[in-house]
């Protein structure tokens, strides 16, 4: 695996065959490389489920291409190979509720499959199915570039700036949300020092995102959650950005849990709050964040660290794997569209589309 | 070791010949119950550096009472014998900086045995240091009641109490200050639950506070420090409630690192933010915050989750252990002397000292 900048990590493929997809196993970072091989479609759920890949947008990535690769082995009878996709979309769809992008990614599939005619062979709708995958993939870094630029000229020129679990190259198929937004801003000559809060339980920050800020020699730090405010009460930290895992009409946006504490001490100091995503991050079906369904994920990401338990017996623990930040507490939403306050969102998609109309 | 309520937890105590302190090690538990017989001054000192024991109140109960015992093997020439009392002295003031609590401790000692007599025989300088020390840990077991029975009626009669670190009978010789207090309000007949940030990076909540509430039949969950915000937005926090290591004269306050998070989360929210302490926590010669010392601890602390290294090589941390909270954020300051503004601390003082002379 090479770290290339601009073109983000390869941390996911298909095989050379085309029926598998290989992908880095995020567990495992930053202390081990482990590439896992996924064929099936069970194998690619459960790889989403147990967080071997993670990031609203790369799950979606994985689903699309995962489902494209296991269609490889599904029947040769048209009728039949149209049943196991339906299958594998409602397997998809059961691993993670929060993340809307995965939807997207299955239903731009389900759309494409819809538009085939009846007696289409099945060589033809694995074709399909591989170009559904590669197109959403390649939608997904341009989204990146585009939005990293976007945002660019946000962040401070020099200080501190926070961010909250991984949205970068890990997170997506490019060089991530608010990490490419850091990659530019740094491309850019800005000179600030990144703050990574661990994120418990799961602590992609101080694994994912400490590794890839590492690699593309971004000065980074790594700080527990729970530092944030002592070291914006010290002047320290000018800036907070993270990714988004859903975001509603009214701009309210869930991501990882934390981020709403990030939002509320970046108000109490006066300091601004940046969240970057695709477009395709926009769920402009839900009028506001209580609408977003959080996923309560397993008591023993919080029970354990390492192999060791740390809390006692019969004590029960809370695991939301997100919180909603309210549109009241983000001073701008970074997107390939263009950065906008989160009240603007909806209007910003109508003006969006009149134009490409 | 037995739980005794009101009593508090017997975590530390003189062995039976007087001659060593035995510790229950807090960085064992919840999971194993490790007994450790400490015999000297350097023994002592390494416990307190290493947090086999901590707590702002319990620290100064061992040191006490671990250089009383430690004093049962010093030199049978009394001059000699002073002579290691005060490199003694020195040696337990250089282990933890922040907790003022400690040199209050040693300071009762170095004063008693100024007043004794030159040509005292080491026999009674000894039977002095450990009253001393007997007579402190006293203090501070009366300490914790008193000051939980004063702050035990500012607590929710239901809903969610939030708390932070452990502030509870194994961060004193009594049955705790912020937990103290909850005890205290548990027994008036309150009925809510507690929620214990697991205060990373050494996990005191997750372990210790759990570890006694549970213990107590106070109903406890643990959460992740970065789920605060979220769960006081869904209103199921109604008030938080910590201890303190130091709190200077202006009502500034020194505790466990994420303390000043969790304070401008109640801010933010409008709850109750209390800081329970024995009076002894209470440095009115420093105007200010800025002045408490903050001890900065081993990175690996960070670095490490159990036996596994989980931030990448060449990453950076920060590890302070502690926050100053300023006083306009605390509601109000639960002290054995009564409950105050932080802002009357100086006040409460002198009407204290009037009355006492």
């Amino acid at each position: 695996m090479t770290v290339m900048g601009k073109q983000g990590i390869r941390h996911f493929e298909a095989s050379a065959d085309g029926t598998a997809i290989r992908l880095l196993d995020q567990r495992a970072l930053p202390s081990t490389q482990v590439w896992l091989q996924l064929r099936g479609v069970e194998a690619v759920a459960k790889a989403i489920e147990d967080l071997a890949v993670r990031g609203a947008p790369a799950i979606g990535c994985v689903a699309a291409l995962g489902l494209a690769t296991a269609a490889q082995d599904f029947s040769a009878d048209p009728a039949t190979f149209r049943t196991q996709v339906n299958d594998a979309l409602i397997r998809l769809a059961a691993t993670r509720p929060t993340a809307v992008n995965l939807f997207v990614a299955l239903d731009e599939i389900k759309r494409a499959l819809a538009r085939t005619a009846e007696n289409a062979d099945t060589a033809s709708l694995r074709a399909l199915l591989r170009q559904t995958a590669d197109a959403h993939i390649h939608a997904d870094k341009m989204a990146c570039e585009t939005l990293s630029r976007n945002g660019a000229g946000r962040l401070p020129d020099a200080g501190g700036v926070l961010t909250h679990c991984n949205a970068g190259a890990l997170a997506t198929a490019g060089m991530g949300t608010a990490l490419g937004v850091i990659r530019a801003a740094r491309g850019m000559g800005k000179r600030f020092t990144v703050f990574a809060g661990e994120t418990r339980p799961m602590l992609q920050g101080a694994r994912l995102t400490a590794w890839e800020l590492e690699q593309d020699n971004v000065p980074v730090e790594v700080i527990t959650d729970n530092m944030a405010g002592a070291l914006m009460a010290q002047g320290v930290i000018h800036a907070a950005i993270v990714g988004a895992d859903r975001i509603a009409r009214n701009g309210d946006v869930a991501n990882k849990i934390g981020t709403y504490t990030v939002a509320v001490l970046c108000r109490y100091h006066k300091l601004p709050f940046y969240v970057a995503a695709p477009w395709t991050t926009v769920d402009l079906q839900l009028r506001g964040g209580q609408e977003i369904p959080i996923e309560d994920r397993h008591p023993d990401e919080v029970h354990y660290h390492g192999a060791s338990r740390k809390t006692p017996e019969n004590v029960g623990v809370r695991n939301p794997a997100f919180d909603i930040t309210p549109a009241n507490l983000i001073t701008a939403i970074i997107t390939d569209r263009g950065v906008c306050r989160p009240d603007e969102l909806a209007e910003h998609h109508e003006h969006h589309e009149h134009h490409e109309a």
